[in-house]
């Protein structure tokens, strides 16, 4: 089944940005790609705010390979630019893109829908780019206001500069373990 | 220099505890042990919440070899059951602890006293032992609130059932980095 992973790059704190979206305190080392990922998606999931902050940032590698889907309240829904903005929930598009053929989805954060998304318990794998910073402020990956959900920790590594990749995969029934 | 060393457990979502104080989600596994970092440390600081929360837990290892102290603003302060309870801030208690002989001090978490410390820039190393469950809600150990904070990372180490534990060092002149 293709899977949702919510990846992206965090601080030590848990932000995936500064108060005003700005994201410098994000670095990627020499020795760490986002190559081999990339090589497992075709679609890119992402809120409005997001997706702004792409745009600005110099846009997103979307193409006949790659497909990417915006959610938005206010946007009227429907193709532009090379992306999709929807108004649907977090379930029914993935219910409608899971019954497609392809590759992985990437969920790229945005505190917002990443809770969304918890809340209805559709992230599969979390993969958590940790930058050795706090930042005392920002927009947090993880607001709350959902459920608690467990992970298995899939891979831990370690890069230059004091970057720590985490990869977990959602544990929907854990065995043995009674539920609070 | 006795260092001050903030040590505690987390969830992946970076709360130290359920909104109601308890820790059940906090596990050690068999492979991992305190005994090396408690060889390091001769002084426990937490707040007051933290200190409630230990004691109904069955208490500290205080003792002739391991000194307590509890920030409060409530309680009267001086030495009660094996602890000094103070109303002095972060900094004059640790300038003071500073110029004693000793080991490190572990600052046990509580994220109103690692806040104060974090704004008073007195955390020298993080020790985070990061379980891999998102709660969706909690005990931030990091509630923010202090600028940004610069860490190296020291070690990054993989534990059974998915624990890792995660140790920086506070990098206080950046070399060759511009502050925002």
């Amino acid at each position: 089944m293709r899977k949702i992973i919510l990846a992206c790059g965090i601080s030590l704190d848990g932000y995936i940005a500064r108060p005003d979206g700005a994201v410098d305190f994000l670095f990627m080392p020499k020795d760490f790609s986002m190559a081999p990922f990339f090589k497992t998606i075709d679609v890119m999931l992402m809120g409005r705010k997001t997706y702004d902050v792409a745009m600005k940032m110099g846009g997103l590698m979307i193409g006949p390979k790659m497909a990417g889907y915006v959610f938005s309240r206010s946007l009227p829904p429907g193709e532009r630019d090379g992306v999709v903005f929807t108004s649907e929930s977090p379930a029914a598009l993935v219910r409608k893109l899971r019954r497609l053929q392809g590759r992985h989805i990437w969920h790229m954060g945005g505190g917002e829908l990443a809770s969304d998304f918890l809340r209805a318990d559709l992230v599969d794998e979390l993969h958590l780019g940790v930058v050795p910073v706090l930042l005392g402020e920002g927009i947090p990956l993880f607001p709350g206001g959902f459920p608690q959900r467990d992970f298995a920790l899939l891979t831990n590594k370690t890069f230059s500069k004091g970057l720590i990749e985490l990869k977990y995969r959602r544990v929907r029934k854990p065995a043995g373990k009674k539920k609070r």
